[in-house]
This record gives C-alpha cells, structure tokens and sequence, in this order.
C-alpha cells in the first residue's frame, strides 16, 4: 500500500524543494488536507500569480513585477553604484540595512567548481557590459558575495576581469559581527577584524 | 523595499507550513522561480489533485480516493481487528511491516489539554459505532498511539471507554527499538524492556 496517487503527487512535488525530505513533505500535504479547501485554493492562486507575472529585470536580473525592476527606475537611486549580489534573496537584506542606494547586479551564482558552476554560467559578461554602456558611468562595484572560499575565489575572478574598466572595486568588510564575543571568535575573523581596525 | 507581491505572496503561503520559517519559505519560492515553469505547473496540477480528489474513508477516516479506502474495500483483510492510529500519517508506516493485515481507524489526534483537544475532539464515537455494528464483531483493537504522555493518556482513556465492549484492546510493545545499545537506553526503554522481556 502506498498513499493515494493525489496525496503521493504532491508530497513529491514538495519533496523536489530544496532540503526537504519525505517525511516533511508528507507532513506538510497532511497538514493541506486538514485545513479548510480555500487554503489550497489560495496556495494554487500564489504559484499561478509566481509564474504568470514574475520577470527578470533586464538591467540587474533580479525578478520583479516589472521590468526595468522598482529599483533600477527609481531615479532617487545612485546609478552609478552597482551592488552584486550571488543571488536574489541577498538584495532584501541589504536593503533592509538602509545603508546602500545603489542599483543591484544578480550574478545567479558563484564560480563552483564541484557543482560545475563556471565564470560562462554566472552574469559576469552582462555585468562588463554595463560598465560600459552606464549612463554617466559607474564609480564602485561593491561585491557582496559570501564569505566563503566560492565567495573569495568569485570576487577575486571579477576583480581581474573587471580591472580594465578602471572602476573601483569593494568588497563587504570582514570582522566580528554584533553581538559576537572575542573569546570565542574564530582566528581568521579575528585577524580580519585587526586587519580592519578602525579609529573611534 | 519588499519582494514584488507576487513572490512574498507565496512566501507567505510557504510560510503557514508547519515547522517552516520565512527564510526557507523564500528559498522554495526562488527555486521555482529559477526552475522550468512546467515546474510550478507540476505543483499546480499535484495541488488542485488533491483538493479535487481526495476524500476522508467514511469507515476508518483516512484520507483516499475511493470511498471507503482501499484497505477497508479489500476483502483480503481482516475486518476484525482495528488498529487505532493517531493520524493518517501513522497508517504507510505499519504497511511498510507487512506485519498487519485489518484494519484501521484514524482517531484524528489525541488527547492534549494543552493544545485543547479533548476527548470529544477525536473519532471515539465512531470507533465506538464501529464496534457495535460491525459484521462478525471486533476481535480486538491494536492502540498503535505514540508512547509519550498524550498518547498514553489517549490509549488509558480509550481502554474505559471501550471496556463495556468486551473487546480485546492491546497496545504496541515497549523494548529496545533495534540497533539500540543496552548502555545508553534511557532507564524508562529499559525497564519496559525488562517488563515485556519474551522466551527466545
């Protein structure tokens, strides 16, 4: 015996998401048939609304409701700051910070060798060419990449790329985050904290 | 900034998932986003599927396609012997053994003051219907309830209720589940082990 074909289709539908396992997904399509109808109704109309109106903008490659993006058409923004991120889901946070106003570049990746993600399969090509054709030109490209060694080896790929176009190149600062304690920081954040210690 | 609504719509649908947050919520929302759209068709199709096709088996309550259930249509079975299981999930599990071969009743939860589910919230009344109108009567009635507090209360409760029924009611075994080391068994395991320990 096996689930009901409708109630197995769905729980393989979930079980295709990213870190989901069966025995969530089974939880999650019991959880659906306990609920009143109109909550799968509403679940059906969200995916139908995902697919039918959600673009790529074609300026920074986020997705959006439009295209150019909210972002990259309003004109309060600094045009000529471009923040690249690795993925979509990077941009929310940083604009929750407040503190950049600035355009966004989603590169859709990091350069990954072992799952075979290389410099021809990220936004990189795109991203030389807006340096090139910007309105008024582009002062800073800020990389906000993670962290890591994808991160690192990604930034340091497109500074070389990117060296010819004399623009500035950042990258996000390294050092203890808020609430952290020195006790137990880890010695490579620590040294990067030294490295960029700063007056008070 | 906010995600276009499109897209925190469905987070938000993601999100009223059990046990899910808003970051992986926004994780399974970008991944359809960055899939085929025959994807999101798929999730589409396996929802309106469920909703449309799904009923509860109005002898045991568990989720089908058919009413009554598979199991309680299958002539095969021994429609003598009820197996009471907390929730429809509860039910592929004792399949899997193979070792089982009535029939079931989804008792829809059990019994949690907390969580403010009473007796009278559980399909006790139709267990008992069961019980009295049943072809060649119930021989006995296997308590496949969870061994923590609410499922021993649930099974202590049932056993009252039910004992005018002369019926045989039996609960899981207590031991060592396998793989287990007699070391490190919690001193409860152990001497319900002891307790329940069988001539080999």
């Amino acid at each position: 015996m096996l689930y009901p074909k409708s109630i197995q289709n769905l729980i393989d539908r979930f079980n295709k998401l990213p870190g989901l396992g069966p025995k969530t997904s089974e939880r999650f399509v019991f959880y659906l048939l306990s609920r009143p109808k109109q909550e799968i109704d509403n679940f059906i109309k969200a995916l139908s609304e995902l697919q039918k109106s959600t673009v790529r903008c074609e300026i920074c490659y986020a997705f959006s409701e439009k295209n150019p993006c909210e972002i990259c058409r309003n004109k309060n923004r600094n045009h000529n700051l471009i923040c690249v991120v690795a993925k979509d889901a990077d941009i929310l946070p940083i604009e929750k910070t407040k503190a950049f106003d600035g355009i966004y570049h989603v590169l859709g990746g990091v350069i990954n060798p072992i799952k075979k993600i290389a410099p021809e399969n990220l936004r990189i090509k795109e991203l030389a060419e807006r340096l090139q054709t910007a309105n008024g030109g582009i002062n800073e490209i800020i990389l906000a990449l993670n962290p890591d060694m994808e991160g690192e080896t990604t930034s340091l790929y497109l500074k070389k790329i990117l060296a010819s176009y004399k623009t500035k190149i950042t990258r996000l600062a390294r050092g203890l985050p808020t609430g952290a304690e020195v006790e137990y920081a880890d010695e490579i954040t620590l040294a990067d904290a030294l490295r960029g210690r700063r007056e008070i």
